[in-house]
């Protein structure tokens, strides 16, 4: 099958929207079975967003936006005064669904903007406006980051973060995936990515889907596979950005940070600006979350050792060499270049420029 | 209970020999079930071995060191001119279960030393003598590198080196045991250890087994443990040393290596000195084993990502700031210093001295 370049090796989708209802792919099944399920009402994205049949800050968003869209078009065939308070219930219980994903409430704050009910074509052009730039600046991170990478490389990337975190094409993945169809990339690491495996699972799943080859490795592997030469850039993306620029990821982010700096090789932050919080200092202030220690034990049976399960962890900024977001690159990021890169000219003009560009 | 002070945190034992049969913890049912098999026979000795029932280097070689014993009294039943092959051919055997294990070559040439067949109280004696000598190397290890580390200590260890992997008490989990015996530790991290998870399964067990109080993690959260200042030393055990002091050992050493560089902790191996091999001028000689990547993707019913599974990884003598033998110690190890700790004196003179000590 030809494909356009702008589809070749980006075919996996999370989150469809068919025309009256929405398809998500269940994440859960991965990689076994390959199961779509279809939603018709916002109570059923609800519960898909809270079972976790998807996941991803940025595609939880953009499948509660379409959640209200549902609510609206279930809404419409019931009495028109009721219509505005049952849209609001709705968004209610699918802001409910994951109260700490940050992305789902401004999702949701943007399709219930000056707290009015829009009517259900505003609703549904809003919503695909959400998807649609969602996918525009993954692509646009994605061009701007294989830019900076030189033909022949070997890249490594941590956790998912790619089509199936997003509206499409990801982030860190997106760089791995535009600089892969640009022909830059030689090899592609993955990390299993401990405890969740997201890396065995989901990432390596989605290249393996989008014809990309790549090798999976168990985290502690990295460093051993720098010290042989055979990475040239660590790929990860970002949970949330600091105004200092020190970056909070999945855990196991800074161990490959530390490594990266060890062997001299370099190490790339891809994230949208909106990831970036100007009321974050440092990165000291960002909590870092730790589960039940349950979670590394799943397969056993009787004996549970204590563990500690920290979800995340701080990559300083002196660590990153490059920040890749929508708006532009930067290097060696800082408090002075994150001023700049969030106070520049909007994204379609950004050129050229000593740090940003 | 009250126990001596040789006894307290170091009640497991993984092979026992039982004075007409041979007893060996099942270290495949670890953690949940803690079952015992009594073997009588060479053949079962030899079966174990293949199957992984025993594991970890020493204690497959003393493991297959009973076998020996073993054949003999089988071969004492039968006709006296053919006890000599029926002893030979057991050995064989035993030295085929597991064929790229060097200890277990180690411990049979110990028990068919010149190419005879001993009586079967002499080698059930060897035996002894071998198992027993493991067992004091351990302790002395433990005491000295006890030694080094300051009470209110935080320790991290890797994979499993400890009573289940040697004749008792363990190389670097013997220098825990020691400390945490002798009150310096206040803190004690197990890493998983993917992808078998030696770490989870055996050394969280046997350390909750010896009542020493210890917190599992994933491998790729130890930089941000130390980022945290919750470590401060890193205590691995080693497969080969090579004579520059370079350090071949299970995967992820290395970047607990790195990461305990740039954090400025100390980093310390525990070996037998006769892991050093003189014969390896440098680690990189060492040959990397690799398995197969499935062993990654266990759980996975039908996907299989390519996967890259290295099971050792080197650790350069520079990232190395204690080396601990039962011959005594080395601070910064290089090949001067393996060559004074290999031509010193004998373990039970081994005094003060600017390295070795």
């Amino acid at each position: 099958m030809s494909r356009s370049p702008e589809t070749r090796h980006d075919s996996v989708r999370a989150v469809e929207w068919r025309g009256s209802y929405l398809r998500l792919l269940d994440q859960r099944r991965l990689p076994d079975d390959l199961v779509y399920v279809e939603l018709s009402s916002a109570d059923a994205v609800a519960d898909a967003i809270a079972d976790m049949v998807v996941r991803g800050a940025p595609a939880i968003g953009i499948t509660a936006a379409w959640g209200v869209v549902l609510a609206a078009r279930e809404a419409d065939s019931g009495p028109a005064r009721h219509r505005s308070a049952a849209v609001q219930t709705a968004i209610g219980r699918l802001a409910a669904a994951r109260p700490t994903a940050v992305n789902l409430q401004w999702a949701l704050a943007r399709m219930h903007a000056g707290g009015e009910v829009a009517d259900t074509l505003t609703l549904e052009a809003t919503a695909e406006r959400l998807q649609a730039k969602d996918l525009a600046a993954n692509r646009r991170m994605g061009q701007l980051g294989a830019g900076l990478i030189r033909p022949g490389s070997a890249v490594l990337t941590h956790c998912n973060t790619g089509s199936l975190a997003t509206g499409g094409f990801g982030t860190a993945l997106g760089v791995v995936r535009a600089a892969w169809g640009d022909g830059r990339i030689r090899r592609v690491w993955v990390d299993e990515t401990r405890p969740w495996l997201q890396g065995a699972r989901l990432t390596a799943w989605e290249l393996a889907r989008d014809e990309i080859p790549a090798s999976l490795i168990v985290d502690s592997a990295a460093a051993h596979l720098m010290s042989r030469g055979e990475v040239d850039w660590v790929i990860v993306g970002a949970d949330r950005i600091a105004a200092n620029g020190d970056v909070a990821n999945k855990i196991g982010t800074y161990a490959l940070a530390v490594a990266a700096r060890h062997h001299g090789l370099r190490f790339m932050v891809v994230a949208p600006s909106s990831t970036i919080d100007p009321d974050t200092a440092v990165g000291a202030e960002i909590p870092i979350e730790e589960r039940a220690g349950e979670e590394l034990c799943a397969g056993f049976r009787r004996f549970r050792p204590h563990a500690v399960n920290p979800v995340f962890d701080l990559t300083p900024a002196s660590l990153v060499d490059v920040l890749v977001t929508e708006r532009g690159i930067l290097q060696r990021p800082d408090g002075d270049g994150i001023v700049r890169l969030l106070g520049g000219p909007a994204p379609e003009s950004v050129g050229g420029g000593s740090q940003l560009w």
